[in-house]
């Protein structure tokens, strides 16, 4: 039986990859912008001054916590998904002269993916790489798919899902000799891992402040300098014209700070992450039967622990979760409102039925060993009690057993 | 001379057109949705569920402002400038298949004259309307460019410079009797004059936040039903698919609070404005000789003084007034980094070294009568001190003024 809801228990929040809470310092670095140096930086009278010059800084932060050369190489947009638009719609429309060739892998952010139907309607030819078992890009795959006239390729530097980081050094690495521009996806790792966009030979990098307790609101582009990008909007001119509209101070600033916490605590944080991370999938795996681990063992991120139950819908197991007390995600938060299962596990070759009873662990500073524990307790009930009901009975979950445990005996691995 | 700088006394600022400070209550509206109901508004958890009610909440009351007949039609977006970019592009591209031609006005804001010529580039054809001395769109003029192949027009409710207030009513009229999609900048009018999108037929307008004292980062696109928009950038499909990228609550919930207030305090506001306005104007035309006004005198912002004063250059005036104090724009926020002359001003037929003494005043919550008779007090001694100095010396103003006087006579009427 489930443990009984324990109204005086405050809520557990696991799903920090669908939102962060902003973190203090962040946002007391943000309050002077909202309503005393309001200015406008592009004003040339006083009240554009501090504005300009917080700007500059902000920049210069973000700029160090991914080693970009030089801060002129970040510019500031909306979100990830903005950021995203303009690294590949723009690099790709701005190069097409050489090449209408492009490549990503099958396991991408929706929003990566919805660009790149953006771009075969526009007349490019787009491959897409397929990942292992585990989620990782197959570098051999990878250059298989390389041609003459490829111009850009776009792999995610941690999948937002199942947490699997890919090997990104070896893609720069293999996407320099063949100078082709290197997009990545980094709204998963930023903050979590350490990314060096020059020793990873990135050209183009996305990335958003909410993912590292910043503000809403906010993301960046790196644009390594020479890399030639077009404007996907046009306007003012700001971001070196890439992103026009008046600059989001507060919140750039906001991203300035937590760009700079992240230097100096990511480590400990992500210590400290792999542990809780570690404890829960282990108490997990350990207390259900026929439970899985999605994605890699080791080569995943700090704070993602992405799960499978056999004969169990996700979306019910998140609604019980929530009944006691826990927020989690059944699948990419974007999508979240969709009863489709996960692309990213699908192309994982996870069953559609298994695919459709994942749930995603995302684990945040507020998360402690207690938290841990608690889930893990109470996982083994839900899991009982919506096996007991429909669509799977008691008799078919046995029948489905014998016959899945023998179709899938090669996906055991997963969950090693 | 000059009146000295006092130290004791504080800056005043009159750029409100270039940044707005944020509103003490919208600031505490958006409070708790930082770091305490953070969710993603798109989470089936309970996390989720205030942020999306505060979403829902802030879409009515931005509706309601502008009295669209549904929330759905609002779209939040991060800007004005990305408003444009949907509303114009999104909907010209959409519509492509019915004809490429596209009509606007050659004072439109930098971020609509450049989305056009993004636009020209993509095979449509765009008409520039030529404005009217004081700032007008031409009815007939506009009329004329019209033709069968015409999918949309794009015409600002008030231009950002010099104030004047067009004709919408009789723009959205004669509009939707020939079937063209009607697009409104509203930016610069929003939250200072009364704007209904049903009574002007409307199809698609877009606005700012911080224009109404709301943060900086929001802003939205009024789509009226049935409008076929498509979108310009690709993600996750929040808004109806025309913005993705997870929302952003804190700055939505802020514009919905702005909005909120904007209802109930605006006629108040503007007539206080209108006062103040009046009093600058009045106050510097008739203190400063060779000084006129742009734009129109009666249909014009109740917060927009733009003047201009022959023989002066309007970059060495905002620097003084700000020695002096006085927080002004010498041309579109947008662009004032750039030592070009306004568009707006040489379309209204101002010759460029005219339209280079320009210096724009936008009034706001903060401006007292006091800050006006400031203004007034210290005008004069700028304008002499500046016209003793080059590159205008005292001998060619003699000479300019002879014939300047003689050539611009049919320019004296701006400034009745």
């Amino acid at each position: 039986m489930t443990t009984p809801p324990d109204a005086s228990r405050r809520r557990i929040y696991m799903d920090y990859a669908a939102a962060c809470p902003v973190d203090e310092r962040v946002l007391a670095s943000m309050m002077p912008f909202f309503a005393d140096r309001f200015g406008n930086p592009a004003s040339l009278h006083s009240a554009g001054r501090e504005p300009r010059r917080a700007l500059d800084d902000a920049r210069t932060k973000v700029a160090r916590l991914f080693n970009a050369k030089r801060k002129e190489e970040i510019i500031f947009t909306s979100n990830g998904t903005e950021s995203n638009n303009i690294g590949i719609k723009g690099a790709a429309l701005r190069m097409k002269g050489e090449g209408k060739h492009v490549v990503t892998s099958a396991i991408e952010h929706i929003s990566v993916l919805n660009i790149m139907k953006a771009l075969e309607k526009a007349g490019f030819e787009v491959s897409y790489v397929p990942p292992t078992k585990e989620g990782f890009v197959d570098l051999e795959e990878l250059e298989r798919s390389l041609r003459p006239d490829t111009v850009l390729a776009s792999i995610m530097y941690a999948n937002n899902e199942i947490g699997t980081i890919q090997p990104i050094d070896e893609i720069g690495e293999l996407l320099e000799k063949k100078d082709i521009y290197f997009h990545v996806d980094a709204v998963a790792a930023a903050g979590k891992i350490p990314i060096d966009v020059q020793r990873s030979k990135i050209d183009l990098m996305s990335v958003s402040a909410n993912d590292l307790y910043g503000p809403k609101g906010v993301g960046a582009l790196y644009v390594r300098d020479g890399t030639r990008v077009e404007a996907v909007t046009q306007g003012g001119g700001q971001e070196r014209g890439l992103r026009s509209g008046s600059e989001n101070v507060p919140a750039i600033v906001g991203f300035g700070t937590a760009a700079e916490i992240a230097m100096v605590e990511m480590a400990g944080k992500s210590k400290r992450m792999t542990a809780l991370r570690d404890r829960l999938i282990d108490g997990i795996l350990g207390g259900v039967e026929d439970s899985f681990l999605n994605g890699s063992r080791e080569r995943r991120l700090p704070n993602n622990a992405n799960l499978r139950f056999r004969f169990v819908e996700g979306e019910s197991m998140l609604l019980n979760l929530d009944m006691m007390g826990i927020s989690v995600s059944s699948s990419s938060p974007c999508t979240s409102k969709s009863l489709l299962p996960s692309h990213v596990l699908l192309a994982c070759d996870i069953r559609t039925e298994e695919a459709q009873s994942a749930v995603q662990f995302t684990l945040g500073k507020f998360n402690t060993a207690e938290d841990v524990d608690y889930v893990v307790e109470v996982m083994p009930g839900i899991i009982e009690k919506l096996r007991a009901m429909s669509p799977f009975s008691q008799e078919n979950i046995e029948e489905m057993r014998s016959t899945a445990g023998h179709r899938d005996s090669e996906h055991e691995h997963d969950a090693e």
